[in-house]
């Protein structure tokens, strides 16, 4: 028997009728042969409206109530799920983070998961029950509290749950078709990717993708999940998820790419962020130790910082520039923490622009290509964008950007690199069918 | 340390206002110096709504699911609670009624408490924190299901979680005063009981007053349980639960009367009650079995009989007519289920009247007064009202008339035993400060 582990995201059980739909679609998993768990988010904005209730009350909830009062969103959306997929005649039981034996650490609205002990899901799977899980929550080790797992935590259940019971596939649904080489909203030929690798779309996620969190795309590559993202509102239905060509596979090789693995491109997409700020730390003395005083304080305010370019040292005065980029909401905490060391390390004034973007190229190709960079920067000068700070790794490279320029700059990539649709439309999805 | 137990009913927590006033009184019994465990429904028509929303997807959801659905309700308006606490500077702990070891058996939709094993409860509480625990649901001591309570939940979980946990006082806040002599909607001028026994609240709750379920004062009675009923919404909030004098105190001995001991009225109060009907099985041969065959089949059909009055038979043909009373909306299966042993049993016929209304005078001081029922029927002949059912227990006569007639029967039963405020408002009033 094969495991198939779905996820459906808030928008795709928004009400009733979104819930049969998503019904409808486990039921055509079943039907297919497969086993088959499910992992659901509150029904759309259900989390959000809670958040208000308790705003209304409390501006610093404990983080145990408010862990409390937000797992009652998937509660509702799972045990209507479960009755939609019976409705269509097939068993169907729920189970919440805790009794599916998601173990976390105790730290509540953004607790980490310990272990998964999903003894209540295997007997139910055997029982030839189609498994409804809540996403997003968990009970904590010691406490034996409820807990929720942050940002990006029902696609992390899914991936959690699929690596535990050996799931042949965890598929992430969303209202997206899939894994696209650029925003289609903002680059009109975007295509959609067929495949990518999890590294790859590690790096994509990280930098600004937001069709999956980077969070369950890092669980999945340490577990070799396979991945498939695809729309839920598709009318691909009947396609059985093993074997189907919708959406994105995202696989510990390209293996995937099967269909045109001749002409594997350099680049599989590029990211783009409009969410961070720029902070540069103006004058600061070039010897050991200044540097260390700086990010130490960033470290100690919790601020979480992205990218650094240190500017070569004045010889005149021994000092120099270091700017870093960090998330737009941790900006003001940054800066506080800064000041309060702006005497120790001696350095002369902060600089914060928070009118910046960030574009991201990606690929596995890049790692045997030298002149990736050289291209990038080439197209950037053609349309007149200029660079702010650089950073690599072995199959990205980012550049920051004056938030005005970015979508110019990430559609002049696209082109670069050879990703519009026009030149090879034909290849990709003469491939996939759709 | 006393410890007091406070229930709180959904349109005391209707919005975040509401939940903060709670909050309000809450704090000021831990103020006074008490333990303080909270048991809250679901906020407003919460339960309604996801009953609604069950409804548009399944007309017959599976009975766990249906559960799991419903109790996301109270999860939401405990976190809020508990927020709400801590706000005013108390530490507050909310428990679902599985944390709160409420067992239960496996009949989802009306389980009934196997067990209360509160020792989070108990940890909490040494810990100094407010408890709030979800009404109306529990775990399942077999499967580990989630289960519902049904009707009179939470006022049944009140009460047992203060028997387990040997409460001085059991508040049950609601949006009335607390139990008048009868509903002071249709007799104006019936008064507020400063106090009442378990056995006249038990035959007032079942058969009428909506006040309190019977099941609650029920589970009170056998565990010797102090029971108070009052208004969330009054301005006695820094009353101290244990010696204040609003609301009803209900109690296993009248010793809560002492303030007008002297004056003990021979009858508590009337209960009315509207959502019955009459069926009779007219002309039922008088022999044994003939009318066991009929109550068999009804209980087969489960349905919940209340009044039942035998006919003297008409010698002439050896037959004679049983009528009965059960609740309105159980009519249809009774009558179903009459009418598959109409042959074997052997009656001529059935008459369904859904226009009844019943009436019932309780008073523990009847079992010393055997003239409460010629004051009743007295009073009834003199207000023009034909009575067509007569059932009595110890403590109550409850007679069946016309629904048309019901109002002045009550308002006339009312002044027959010298319960109008007028006649006694100084004595009673005089004593509770209200």
């Amino acid at each position: 028997m094969t495991l198939v582990v779905q996820k459906y995201g808030g928008s795709s059980v928004a009400d009733a009728e979104c819930v049969q739909r998503v019904a409808r679609r486990v039921a055509a998993a079943r039907e297919a042969g497969h086993d088959v768990v499910v992992v659901v988010s509150a029904m759309g904005d259900t989390t959000d409206e809670l958040i208000d209730l308790a705003g209304r009350i409390t501006s610093g909830p404990a983080g145990r109530e408010l862990d409390m009062l937000l797992t009652a969103g998937e509660r509702i959306s799972m045990a209507l799920l479960a009755m939609a997929v019976t409705e269509l005649g097939h068993h169907a039981t729920s189970f919440t983070g805790s009794q599916a034996g998601l173990v976390t650490d105790a730290a509540h609205g953004r607790a980490r998961i310990v272990e998964v002990a999903p003894a209540r899901i295997r007997t139910a799977l055997a029982a030839g029950s189609v498994v409804i899980v809540a996403g997003f929550q968990g009970m904590a080790q010691d406490t034996q509290d409820v807990t929720t797992l942050g940002r990006g935590g029902s696609d992390t259940t899914a991936v959690a749950l699929a690596a535990a019971l050996g799931a042949d596939l965890c598929e992430i649904y969303t209202d997206v078709d899939g894994v696209f080489t650029a925003d289609p909203r903002i680059v009109p030929t975007a295509r959609l990717m067929p495949a990518v690798s999890h590294e790859e779309m590690l790096e994509l996620a990280a930098h600004g993708a937001k069709v999956l969190h980077s969070r369950c795309v890092e669980f999945a590559r340490r577990y070799g999940v396979p991945l498939r993202v695809r729309s839920s509102f598709a009318d691909d239905v009947g396609d059985d998820p093993l074997t189907g060509r919708g959406g994105t596979r995202i696989t510990s090789t390209t293996e995937g790419r099967t269909d045109h693995a001749m002409e594997d491109p350099l680049i599989s997409g590029i990211a783009h962020d409009r969410s961070q700020a720029k902070i540069t730390v103006v004058g600061i003395p070039d010897k050991p130790g200044a540097a260390a005083a700086v990010f130490t304080a960033l470290a100690g305010a919790g601020c979480d910082v992205d990218m650094i370019v240190q500017n070569v040292s004045a010889e005149a005065t021994g000092c120099t520039d270091i700017s870093f980029t960090l998330p737009a909401s941790a900006a003001k905490s940054a800066l506080d923490a800064l000041k309060g060391v702006e005497e120790s390390s001696g350095f002369l004034g902060l600089r914060h622009d928070d009118r910046v973007g960030k574009l991201s190229v990606v690929g596995a190709g890049m790692r045997a290509h030298p002149g990736v960079s050289a291209t990038l920067f080439s197209a950037l000068a053609e349309t007149g964008v200029n660079i702010q700070m650089i950073s690599t790794s072995e199959i990205r490279i980012s550049v920051v950007v004056h938030v005005d320029d970015l979508e110019a700059a990430v559609g002049a990539a696209h082109t670069a690199f050879g990703l519009d649709s026009e030149q090879i439309e034909a290849v990709v999805y003469g491939g996939t069918g759709r």
